[in-house]
């Protein structure tokens, strides 16, 4: 592995969540060796707490050293090549990633959309000028339009509780009084079209997602016949992507309740947290021993684990 | 030791003090094996210079890993059972905990009084519902009502410098500009009272402190005559516990100076730090070889490290 | 080494030089013993990226434990002697100092100048007090008047890229919007006079430099003069010395160019970054092979290592 920012990224995703199978099961203390002497540097334009924490954990586990940034305080980058920087832009990304790939091995970075500027935030031009500039392998902790690492615990979670059949797998929209990104219902589709399960995406008219993560799925609007038979029901608000950025619907109809979890073949439930009670979903269901929520923000270690230990593995150190 | 929020924590106290000087006496590097492989989670709901720098260093000295955490940006959390989370607060305590109980083996949490309801303040709700819901052992980094690693370090440093005779320890409300908290004197009293001293609280009228930690303790509004004969003066502000919250009295008169201390028995003068010149004490005092204010801040590592160590010992790690 | 807050702290600069280079030719991971069960303390008073990473880095690098404490939120001290400390600053430097010097074996600090008031920057009262009243080590990492870590960095890269004649070395004013420190040319030219090199000191009438730093330097408002036959081409801007913290001149002709760098003796440009392009520097000399800029942020980290084990090695912990 070279980089991880998306599914595209892993040339076997089902052998990568084996692998963080395989780390989950690993005595404490046993794997310092592999990351030992190297550092990962980890950059929060922004706000983070379960990526923030399980990546540095995968980290420590690995022996490795982290070294956080909070990019947000006042770090204004340039992206623009070209750029005469004669206004607020101190510093411009061709210097900054090539700094930074001095001081790390491994370089993280989380970022989300402005939910302004459609075609803007779908390029994900920070991770990828990142990438672009960058001289050692780039993660994504949640970037614009995606969130790999949060899909990879997912998807090992759905593997520890899977069924002796074919599952079926259902992400659903859910309601939320802000207008969220879309990223990890991206990201969740892109790596369950991966996974040898049954996908199902569930949303309201107006919630339509962009077509290069849809392409393939069955989609439908009527939440209930969705929930039928489901073996996991992943729940997830995000705003329109056709109306960019826009709350065009509070059905609070579409709460995940114990009424639609018994339409479900004694379903799962999951979300990637934080979670709005009995807004998203209610705490019947949340409470329950059904939800595997905990569980899911647990792997965010493992998964972690993985990536970063394949990164260290595929990646030789020389620079370009 | 399953938590540490306050001396009913601990079944004795003496003893935990007695193990604290022991670490301080350990060669450094030769207790690293302590807290191997095991991590601890700082979470600070409000500023920490002290306690933040000197607990991080009883994690490093233990061989553990630390991760700070700073809530207090944007990290909005809901404390209620059943709300309905549609308005300002993103996650739920029993998400927020359960899942950090997954990242680390240790949870230190820092909070302060809003010292706008007494009752709330009182329940100290933030720090209990973290130890409801996590699932490994909570330290209290400072609470709303209690700062119990000052006191241990507090009684340390009584410890190294206790007289022939049973001490007399005097707590002495000092002046301040702003309202402060209650909780630095309410712990040092409770922890006190299970020291073998002579305990004497002095205060203006209108500063009584709440009963359960004034119960069994001799008070006085008469400064100098609690300073009579005393081997320890510690001075602190609080602001007012009936007439909650506010500063009912700004009594210059009450400043440790020399003139004061000349009373004592070659007193020794305490204070947690940070504290105002010329304000609470004099310059004279604080500079003077009586004054162990310093030391208080060195035994801050030291009583973390014994409180460390006691989790780790006494917390095998299974969840409920 | 006792200390590192200029060039004055250093007996033999250039046997530094040679240090940091031999420390940067070591293999990754066999220096951890140099530091090991050693503790450095970060205060940042204000922003920091290289420093930052670097510092944090070459801290790991010799097996040295790092804690950060980024100053500016809300911690406000006092550095006056004998002052009643009634209103906004709650802790005076005395405290503060001697209290982190007992959690940490060395203390970083970084802190900016006001560019209002000279007499007060160029006391450099936050590090020269920290310096008088911690017990430990001080290292400057960026100072009101001084940047040594930067400068010694810089030298390292000159040593890197040295020619086999005495290299005459420039000193080059850059316009900026903004109204800069003269930290970094005031540390360049105080370490570039100990070195071998010959030293121009290139900018427009009106930013002249303090006389301490300049004493002994040639120093020409004529650019083009300065760039003939220069091996080594240093950029930066400064705001005005003799009218205080102002922008006298904007004059965009002083922007490094690919034909002023034509006058050179296929000169190396420098730059300690972060730089505005386009505005210092255009594009085509910043993306030229002959631009050091990266590996000069590269060897803040070696330079910082040389540092720390400087002091680690000259310091025998024993308090005053």
């Amino acid at each position: 592995m070279k980089q991880f920012t998306s599914v595209h990224d892993v040339s076997d995703p089902a052998a990568l969540v084996q692998e963080a199978l395989a780390l989950k099961r690993a005595p404490r203390g046993s794997l310092r060796h592999i990351g030992q002497n190297r550092t990962i540097a980890l950059l929060f334009f922004n706000p983070s707490l379960r990526t923030r924490l399980s990546t540095q954990k995968a980290a420590i586990e690995l022996g490795m050293s982290a070294m956080e940034y909070n990019a947000g305080q006042g770090w204004q980058l340039e992206f623009e090549d070209g750029a005469v920087m004669n206004l607020d832009k101190a510093e411009h990304i061709r210097e900054a990633a090539a700094v930074i790939s001095q001081y790390a091995d491994i370089i993280g970075i989380r970022t989300f959309p402005g939910l302004q500027d459609r075609e803007q935030d779908y390029s994900d031009y920070i991770l990828k000028q990142f990438q672009q500039h960058a001289r050692v392998p780039v993660i994504s902790l949640e970037s614009a339009i995606r969130h790999p690492l949060q899909s990879l615990a997912d998807w090992v979670t759905i593997e520890e509780h899977r069924p002796a059949h074919r599952p079926k797998v259902v992400l659903s929209w859910a309601p939320h009084p802000r207008a969220l990104p879309q990223a990890v219902a991206n990201s969740f589709l892109e790596w369950m079209k991966r996974a040898d399960v049954d996908l199902v995406l569930a949303h309201p008219p107006g919630y339509e997602l962009a077509e290069a993560f849809t392409r393939g799925v069955s989609v439908t609007h009527n939440q209930n016949e969705a929930f039928e038979g489901a073996d996991f029901v992943y729940a997830k608000n995000w705003s329109s992507y056709q109306d960019y950025g826009r709350i065009t619907c509070q059905d609070a109809g579409w709460m995940v309740t114990p009424e639609k979890m018994a339409l479900t073949n004694n379903g799962q439930f999951m979300h990637c947290l934080p979670v709005r009670r009995n807004v998203v979903v209610a705490d019947a269901v949340l409470d329950s021993p059904n939800a595997l929520v905990i569980e899911q923000a647990n792997n965010r270690t493992y998964a972690a684990m993985a990536v970063l230990k394949g990164l260290l593995e595929g990646w030789t150190g020389t620079e370009p």
